[in-house]
């Protein structure tokens, strides 16, 4: 499907834009570092736009190794960045690799997302960070014109929360099979609704999981829905189970060092069972029981913890891929 | 070395590029497919700014294979397209490969730049295109805020001249060596001086090489000079001779079978002589002898020709790198 925006539809994009920053106070006197690329996505001319709406300025090198940033964030004083949550992790691990210190950097907002991230993975994350960083979750798509569809609470960074923008988008929690909405509060498909000049969208399945939230409402004055918290097509089925990849991630990341790696891998065994093989990055196998039995209580499936040495598996630069299905197609 | 525009310095960009547009003829009721990426170089980002500035609609894919505009260009009605001349040549390389017609295109303009292209090599493009295409070069680069220097007289696509924006840039061809311009025909250093609020450019190197063309002026009313030559960086000295890559290249794309491949080696001798190897991808090597006679005119340096099958060489999706000096350094 291809996705197009008038003049009008791109300004009504910037206008958005530019309400999140004055809610999160990114503006004039700020640079943003965007490295997000441009593609068949809108990620990158997103946050170009946003950065020309608030007044910042503009840093747009696209996709670039982290040893860059090194050099460019004191020197061209980025007080903004843009990136995915594993490009995030992947700097703080670099940095700490090369003894790089991220204390004195400018830094103080990141506009994360693409991907989902656990609060503990955000905690680790901004523990690495310049004491002012913070981590300001965007969501959206290429579909609905980009970041523009939530965006987290700037004063609860941790929350796991969005403001959800239903002043500009109809947003909908439906059933991924049938169009009814879930309870309030149940997980379900972000749905959305929008008029633009060009490419309107009705009832536009985004195929994102989250979850309505009830809690007080910040200066925005939006309703609050949980951050993504999987995707349809992300979603495993394990022996029955539905198991999602992100609470792997949250039980992993809380358990281990900081900067490891993992994979989840998915074998069908001689008896034609499911067996959910997770390896993590780790100096001994010390964790492996303690780690397979929180993964049981979490996923209702027994894993297997496999521990192979720190450094085994690629890093990630963009969204992460960590799942290995490699069981027959019934 | 950094570059940085203001507000007012991208809307002056814009303002050229809308020029060049209304001369050549683009704007509303076109489309543009931008496959210039972003990065460190303003090429993405201009072309960007000219569909917008033109009235032209925009799809900005960045960087994208040739077999996917089989599709694209029909469908979306793409009327303009950004690339590198050896892109556009892969393209067609490509289309003859698999049988894909490109005579049916809407395709008529071809904003072409980045790199030389001999008119030979243009000629031969323009033939498997759709007959109303017109290659229409572009020069500029990141210094002077995009592709806005100059632009080949749309009348004239295969002079191989450029429309010089003289009256928006003070531009220069000087000696290699010192700050003197040289005679009116000779080849000079490309040099620019033009006001902007952030980096102005006072005097600044851009290692092109062109000439000053004594040619009557066409509607834009700019004086003419030579699209570039070669690059400071590209001249290979051989046994004291200055070697022009795209002297090399002129000669072979007239001989050779359209989509031929070339590499130029250098290497050193036993006699401590330099040794200028041409390899061509031919179908036999009947042709040889020819080449490096016709080569040994042109370049005053007699190269081996060497034939290798048809394909031997990888293709360029961006700008062609076909030299490797293995000398080794004095």
């Amino acid at each position: 499907m291809f996705v197009g925006y008038t003049r009008a539809d791109w300004e009504a994009v910037g206008a958005k834009c530019a309400r999140i920053c004055r809610h999160v106070g990114f503006g004039p006197g700020d640079s943003l570092l965007n490295l997000l690329g441009g593609g068949l996505w809108v990620g990158g001319p997103c946050f170009d736009l946003l950065a020309d709406v608030s007044g910042a300025a503009l840093v747009n090198t696209g996709p670039t190794g982290p040893r860059q940033l090194f050099e460019w964030v004191p020197e061209m004083g980025i007080t903004g960045l843009t990136a995915t949550p594993s490009y995030l992790r992947l700097l703080v691990e670099t940095a700490e690799a090369e003894g790089a210190a991220l204390g004195s950097w400018p830094l103080r907002l990141g506009f994360l997302g693409g991907e989902g991230a656990s609060p503990e993975l955000r905690r680790q994350v901004c523990a690495a960070m310049p004491e002012q960083f913070v981590w300001q979750e965007t969501y959206g798509s290429t579909e609905v014109g980009g970041a523009i569809l939530g965006y987290s609470p700037p004063l609860e960074p941790f929350s796991g929360h969005l403001n959800a923008a239903t002043d500009e988008f109809v947003i909908e929690l439906l059933h991924p099979d049938r169009d009814e909405p879930v309870q309030p509060g149940d997980v379900g498909e972000v749905t959305v609704t929008t008029f633009r000049e060009a490419s309107p969208l009705v009832r536009y399945r985004t195929r994102d999981l989250a979850a309505a939230v009830d809690a007080p409402r910040d200066a925005s004055g939006l309703p609050r829905m949980t951050a993504v918290v999987g995707r349809i097509d992300d979603a495993l089925k394990v022996r029955g189970a539905l198991v999602y990849p992100s609470s792997i991630e949250e039980v992993l990341v809380a358990r281990l060092a900081a900067g490891a790696e993992w994979r989840i891998v998915l074998r069908r065994d001689r008896a034609a069972l499911d067996v959910l093989t997770v390896s993590v990055e780790a100096a001994d196998d010390r964790s492996a029981e303690r780690l397979a039995s929180d993964l049981h209580q979490r996923l209702l499936v027994r894993p297997v913890v496999e521990v192979v040495p720190v450094g085994t598996f690629e890093r990630f630069p963009g969204k992460a891929r960590r799942v290995l299905d490699e069981r027959p197609e019934d």
